[in-house]
Parts: structure tokens; C-alpha cells; sequence
């Protein structure tokens, strides 16, 4: 059976480039980078290089990277460590309705501590309006944070419009480049933002490297407290493997960077105009245009996302329905609820995310497969029944 | 020149069947292990696979087990995230003075948020007396941290004795394993802890993959918010191959331990037996008996550590002065300066740290190089010139 992978929002393979500059230090280079000795002292000089090459891909300095485990903990450092140490300024950050969970329930867990969120909300096509930022920023705020692209509709949001507004109103701001960093052009200084989260496994490198951007003199409080890694803000012993990796990574997204999204642009745009032609009831989600160049996000009426996948599944294709952060949970997405979709509607959520070396043979097969899928889904969907029904058919 | 690598408590090197483990997941298999389809289901057995084995090693069950990127990540963890869940039962905790500084520094944070530590003292030998935990706990105490063994100076802590007086009591306590587990024998029953950190880096498997145990019903709040990856309580896309490898390097360490532990103590026996007889005013630091298997430790008086590590090191010979955390801190080791020990005599820390593989030539070769370095630096030291005058030689 033929094997399309198209779930590449959910983790990239390793580039073969960068797994070969990761090897010597799963084997020989074992020292850990903190040692004086001069093994320790090559294992430091490995992390300074893959400082540099991360800094590189998103225009800052390499002082200002900050390497973690996870886009996760990128977010969680900056929103937490960001707002606790600013405690004496303010209580208030504002967040879009969008962001990822981990966004979305660190600042729940400040609200735990005293602070409050505001949620701005987005339009239908999940993008937030600068003037509902302008409008949540109160005196107390010392925070906001919002996504430059979305995962799982593949939206590009205004950040740096939002940013200016900040900027003016003297509050940090932090944005998840999670979904973006590596896959399109992403510059901090153009972005005008404080903070930044990026990671590895989104753009061909490892999974456990990720970094968090965070612009000179910022305060922040470290979210792992311990040694005196990462200039005292983030504790462990470094991944020294897959900070290389995420070097490289960063390296080659960078030089790669136009080819790659303008061969997954023209497979997307197929797959985005062809899938609603060739199924009945499947809206795009997301902006058409303003978007991530390698996601195609849907949602098919009258049929849920779980059956979708696994029918993919049986035929070869790997997609998701979601964000892999949440796609067990099998609710409704909050990003689609956010951007006024109804709930059924909502529950029928198809994302497919390509990548470089995803080929116009993949989305003809997925373009052939989908249809009697579908067919035979709604043939067992009760809802699909009533719609028919209603039509009077 | 030889190589004698001596410091492997700053970090081992990953054995050869634990990469061999890894590799599939740094190629081929790189799906999400969230993710519904196939590729991602498989991810998630490996995930589950490794889960049961790093349960295995501490004698816990693998739904207690909770993977994190290090070991100061998995201190944080249960230092903030079990005190945090506890806030409405009370505000004190109780650490020793000897924790690692990921103890330490997470207590510090905690104070930042209204709660207070008690930092209970040790012996000359680096042992915290029980008695001292039983009288610093109070009414409101809600955790105790006391570590397994330190990774400085090698003693074992009595936790069993310790973890009963907190169940007396009715307070959780956690243990800091990282330099324990994987090294000697460690079973979460019989030490009877509510919370253990392990790295395994420390036992032959790779950087950024460690764990907390977690005693079942234990409440914890996540130190990494967002998806639903360890059951809610630790975001991020997991590090399935470094995770893998820490299954794999644990099945190892528990299968080999007792030849491991007997083969490096006979070396290190040598080792603590020798040193101080072939060069004048060197102690030993840490228990004589109570202690890791892997680890000598000394204090030469009249040097600073940083001198011999560099001597050392041109020698071929990499050791460490402490905690690779702190190292390049210079500053005297909080550790040593707990134990009674003089501040100028702090300074002269050195550390070794043995591996399965290391050999007895390589421990005469430490044994052969160490008087001539010693003497050297020691003529250009005006303590030891110093010395000599006072003894009027």
C-alpha cells in the first residue's frame, strides 16, 4: 500500500544532514558542556555554533537564544517567566483566543497566582484584530502574547502590527512562532517582539530542542530553576545532541527556505481548491491566503474528524484532526469554536501538513482516496441522514 | 597521549545498545506519539515500552512514572508542582543543605510565593541527620526534599528513615535520585518516597531524558502547562528517541548493576586508598562507606580545583571540582561549605567519577600523573609557601 505522510504539523523527520551532525554526540562527544576539561569545553563550543545558526534563522543575536525542551516550555518560560517578573509593574496579560495550550493554560496558571488574562477573539478566519489588543491593554498589563502562526488552521496573525501597539503602550510582548519558525520567514527585529518560541521538530530537526528568543536586557524569572546553564535562566544539563541538531536545522530552513515553501505552496493550493470540488459540504478553515505555506486545514460536515483519520489511516495517509497536543482529547477544537464555527461542524476538523519532499503524486492519491472514504462515513452518519432527509432526498 | 575519562558524573557515555535502540527514532519512525494514525500509535507503544522499564529500575509502576527533559526539570517539577498543590494545607517545606541547587533554587522560588524552607544541616560526612528533619517539620509543612546521594561528594543519605518519620507525619517527601538511580540499587517501596527524580544521563543513556516518580493519587501541579501529554501533567512533544534511549539504559543498569557497582567500587576503593598516600594534606570528602560506587572525592589543600582540572586535563585526565551545574561558578561548592569544611580547603575540590569501562590502567595512570601536577602547582602557591614557613621547613 502506498504511504503518504501528511501530518507534518505534528513532527518532521530528522533531515539526514542533521541527524549526521548529531551523531558524534550521541557516541564520542559526550562530555557535558558545564565541564572545564577540554572535552566539556567542545561540547560548549557545539552549543555556542548551534546558538548562532538558531539566532541566525530568526534574525537575533545569539545572546538573545535561550535553548529548552519543547515548543512547550518555550511558551510556558515566556508567558510565566515574563509576567512573574514583572509582579511589582502589573497583574493583566492579554492572549488570543487561539493560542496553544500551552499559552492558554500557562496563563491559567498565573491567574492561579493573582494575575488576570484577557482573551481577545478572532474572526472567522481565526485572525486577531490589532484594535482588540489596543483595546484589552489596560495599565496593569504587563504582557501580551500572541501566536504568528496557527497549527492547526495555519493562520498568520498580525504580530507585528500588535507589536507596534505594545511597543507604544510600553508592554512586552511574546508570540508562539512555533508553527512558522523554519517554514516561513520569521525575523524578530521586523516582528518588533520581546519574545519568541521556536522548535526543532517543526523544521526537519529533533524532537526535545526548542528556544525561546528573548530580546536583550529583558527580564525574565526561569521557569527551571537549578545550575548556571543558559546563563542561570534555564536549569539541566543541556541536550547537547539535539541542540546541535536544532543548529542545523535552523541552518538549512534558512537556506532552504524559498524552494521548500514554494514547492509546498503550489501542492497546498492544489489540495485547498481540489478537496471541497471533490467532496460535498468541506469548508477550507483558516485565512485562504494569510497561511502557513505547508498546511491544508478542512472541516467536512456530518462526519467526525477520529473516523476520518483512522479510515485515512487504513489506506496509508497519516493526517490529523487537530493539534497533536490535544488530539486524544477528541473535543471540539478551540480554535475552530473561537472563529465562530458550530460545534458539529467543528468535530469534523481534517488538517494535512506537507513537507519539502512531499510529492504531487501524494495529494493525487489522497485526492482519489478521500471521496468513497467519505461516502462511506456518511452512509453511517445520523446527521448526514437528516440533512438528507431535510433536503428531501 | 592517554585518555582517561573520569567524569562521568557530569555525564556517560550512551551505551552502544541504547543508540542502537534510539536510532529508529531519530529516522524513520518520527511520528507524534499523540497522533492517531498508525505511525503515531507505534510512537506511543515505544513511549509506553520505555515507560515500564524506567518504572522497573526504581521498583515503581510504569503509570508513576512521568518523563521529563532533565533531572533538574523533574526537581522542579515535584518541588514546586507538590508544594503548589498543597497551598491550601500549608506554606513550609524542609530541604537539606546539601541539595542539588535545582533543589535549592526551587525552594528559593517558592519563597518568592509566600512559603518558607527549612534547610536542615549534615554532618562532616555530608549526612543529614533524621532527627533534624523530625524537628524542622511543623504543622505546616506540606514536603520534604531530601536527596539519595549526592553527586559532589558521594554520600547516601538515610531517605528510608527519613521518608518514615514524613509518613508519621503525614508529609510528602521527595527524593533527588539523579546521581543515585541507575548507579545503585533504588526501589521507591522500600525507600517508601512519595516523589523521586532520575536523569539518564547519569547511567548511560542520553541528555534529555530524565523522570519523576510519582506515588499514585500523589496531586501535583505541572511545572509545563498545555496538551495532554503525560496525562496533562507534563506538556510538550515528547523526546521519543531520548526517551527510548532512557528505557533502554535503564533495563541495562538494572540487569548489570551488581557487576557495574562491584567492578567500579573495587577501582574507586583503590582510588580513595591511594591518592591521599601518594600526595601530602588531600582528604577525602563525602562517607567513607556510605557511598556512591562511582565516585571518590577529595579536598588537596593549598590548590584550587580549576588549576588541577586544567593540569589534568593537559595530562589527558578529565575529572571535575563538583557539580558540572556550578562548575564554572568557582565558587567553594555549597556542599562542602555545609559539611564544616573550610572555606580554602573548599577551593581544592576534585572529583572522580568511574563508568562501567573504566580500567585499573587508567586509575594508575591518575595515580602515576597526580604527585608531579600537585607539586608543580603547589610551588606557585603562596598558601602552601605559606605552610612550609609556619612548619619552618
Amino acid at each position: 500500500m502506498k504511504s503518504v505522510y501528511l501530518d507534518h504539523i505534528a513532527a518532521t523527520p530528522i533531515h539526514p544532514l542533521v541527524l549526521e551532525a548529531m551523531l558524534p554526540y550521541l557516541r564520542e562527544q559526550y562530555a557535558n558542556p558545564q565541564s572545564l576539561h577540554s572535552a566539556g569545553q567542545e561540547a560548549m563550543a557545539a552549543l555556542e555554533e548551534a546558538r548562532e545558526k538558531t539566532a541566525a534563522l530568526v534574525g537575533a543575536d545569539g545572546a538573545e537564544i535561550y535553548f529548552t525542551s519543547s515548543g512547550s516550555e518555550s511558551n510556558n518560560f515566556a508567558v510565566k517567566g515574563l509576567a512573574l517578573a514583572q509582579r511589582d509593574k502589573g497583574n493583566h496579560l492579554v492572549i488570543s483566543a487561539v493560542e496553544h495550550q500551552s499559552v492558554l493554560h500557562s496563563a491559567k496558571s498565573l491567574e492561579k497566582l493573582g494575575f488576570v488574562a484577557t482573551v481577545v477573539p478572532v474572526d472567522k478566519w481565526g485572525r486577531v484584530d490589532p484594535e482588540e489588543v489596543r483595546k484589552a491593554i489596560r495599565k496593569e498589563t504587563v504582557l501580551v502574547s500572541v501566536m504568528l502562526a496557527n497549527g492547526e488552521v495555519g493562520t498568520i496573525e498580525p504580530v507585528a502590527e500588535i507589536a507596534g501597539i505594545c511597543r507604544g503602550r510600553k508592554v512586552l510582548i511574546h508570540t508562539d512562532a512555533v508553527a512558522a519558525a523554519g517554514n516561513i520567514p520569521v525575523n524578530v527585529k521586523e516582528l518588533g517582539v520581546d519574545a519568541l518560541s521556536l522548535a526543532a521538530h517543526q523544521f526537519c530537526g529533533p524532537k526535545g530542542a526548542a528556544a525561546l528568543y528573548l530580546k536583550k536586557a529583558t527580564r525574565i524569572l526561569p521557569l527551571i530553576d537549578g545550575g548556571i546553564q543558559e546563563g542561570g535562566r534555564r536549569a539541566g544539563t543541556e541536550n547537547v545532541a539535539a541542540i546541535v541538531g536544532l543548529g542545523k536545522a535552523a541552518e538549512l530552513a534558512a537556506a532552504e527556505m524559498v524552494p521548500r515553501m514554494s514547492a509546498m505552496t503550489a501542492l497546498r493550493n492544489k489540495l485547498m481548491a481540489e478537496l471541497p470540488r471533490r467532496v460535498s459540504r468541506v469548508v477550507l478553515t483558516g485565512h485562504s491566503e494569510e497561511r502557513l505555506p505547508h498546511l491544508a486545514s478542512f472541516c467536512v460536515e456530518f462526519i467526525e474528524g477520529e473516523g476520518m483519520l483512522l479510515s485515512l489511516d487504513m489506506k496509508g495517509i497519516s493526517a490529523s484532526s487537530g493539534s497533536a497536543c490535544t488530539s486524544k482529547a477528541l473535543k471540539a477544537s478551540h480554535v475552530l469554536l473561537a472563529m465562530g464555527m458550530d460545534h458539529a461542524l467543528a468535530q469534523g476538523s481534517l488538517v494535512f501538513s506537507l513537507i519539502e519532499g512531499t510529492t504531487a503524486g501524494d495529494i493525487d492519491y489522497l485526492l482519489e482516496v478521500f471521496p468513497p472514504i467519505i461516502d462511506r462515513l456518511r452512509k453511517m452518519s445520523p446527521l448526514y441522514t437528516k440533512y438528507l432527509e431535510e433536503k428531501g432526498q
